[in-house]
């Protein structure tokens, strides 16, 4: 045997994405705009039929296969491209320099390219902001992001921000989020119990098995984490 | 803090190269074809642009923009499309298959490939190609190894043929790879010469640093190495 160091050669990491982002930035053979109130950004029909299974239906299916502007609101169409070119998501700055805080989490960068995911198909880009969104969940939060993730049919997400929320209740229904949840989302309120009465029964099974070493105290079975945004660094 | 089991989300792996070489499957929207001795291989300009300079400049800065037949010979262009779209190596058994024994390197599909990648500045398809042909070396192939990695440019597997061969000198220089190689590479055999050299240097200076432990014996320097082809799985 040789040792590596003599005879092996160094392959580099893939470079597709960087490819295909300096075709994005370029907008060389652009077939395509996406408008966004009057602000155009151009892009290649067969990049995003491949990319998005909607948008194939769109171009190749001979539903729309002359359709040559895409008109979008309320959506992060830069963002978006950004992912179908280069297969990431844009840079975390630019997701929280887009925050605005207490509650409106609707009004992020990562919401509307949720909502862009939703649309068209891009299950990892669904992935990669809901991992986003995750990483920010806190009391004041939380129920905002529930209500998005139900939307957006983020179902990781939503599954996390009912663990958080059963277990920090008493401070997640403080918050002005939750004022908003229960005017409007009795479904979600619902999901919350259920994911509460769940916590309660692992909890005590949890405790059987470690025996019971006081009585009468913390009958809820709830662990509560005064968790605030302040934790977390925007 | 949160356990991350608890509120965290799994993003899967980039998934750009399969959603490209769906697209080379399907073959849908496609604009040039690859003609080999009457062979067809269907692609898309696009992509092919995006992915090397040469196909860049023939389509895209007007040389040749309304090319849409490339004839190819003594290349592997299903291969090499397999790479452009999906940014990895065809399967290793395919690349063995083709295999020919005895010095006939230049016969494998992985040389077609290096062949492909040195043309269309594939740069990192050319070291991926370095890569698979470093790991075949052996006393009967190198020198074949190291005429083609000359032609093509593949730099490191030249460095590792060369080295290869000044440590395994006696036993090289009796493959028949070695015959053709003097016969038609004379500056190849004086970048032969200059490794020994280098190596015969490399080696006093280790000598000195541990010591002397005999004299006379072994004064080329050359550690002898005798790896066949029957070490390698083919």
């Amino acid at each position: 045997m040789d040792s590596p160091g003599l005879h092996s050669v160094h392959v580099p990491d893939s470079d597709i994405g960087m490819h295909f982002g300096s075709l994005l930035d370029n907008q060389e053979g652009s077939d395509v705009v996406f408008d966004v109130s009057g602000e155009r950004f151009h892009a290649h029909k067969l990049v995003l039929a491949a990319r998005s299974p909607i948008f194939h239906s769109l171009f190749f299916d001979g539903l729309d296969g002359e359709r040559n502007e895409i008109v979008v609101t309320d959506m992060a169409p830069k963002a978006m491209l950004h992912y179908i070119y280069r297969d990431t998501l844009v840079e975390d700055d630019m997701l929280v320099t887009s925050y605005v805080p207490e509650s409106c989490v609707s009004d992020m960068l990562v919401a509307k390219l949720l909502a862009a995911a939703d649309k068209y198909c891009l299950e990892r880009l669904r992935l990669l902001c809901e991992a986003h969104l995750c990483r920010e969940i806190s009391v004041n939060s939380v129920a905002s992001t529930l209500a998005l993730a139900d939307r957006y049919h983020a179902m990781e997400l939503k599954d996390s921000c009912l663990k958080f929320a059963a277990e920090n209740l008493a401070a997640v229904m403080r918050s002005s989020g939750f004022e908003h949840l229960k005017d409007n989302s009795p479904s979600l309120q619902s999901e919350l119990l259920t994911t509460i009465a769940g916590c309660e029964e692992e909890y005590k099974k949890s405790r059987s098995d470690w025996g019971q070493l006081s009585d009468g105290e913390d009958s809820s079975g709830r662990r509560i984490r005064p968790r605030t945004d302040t934790d977390t660094n925007y």
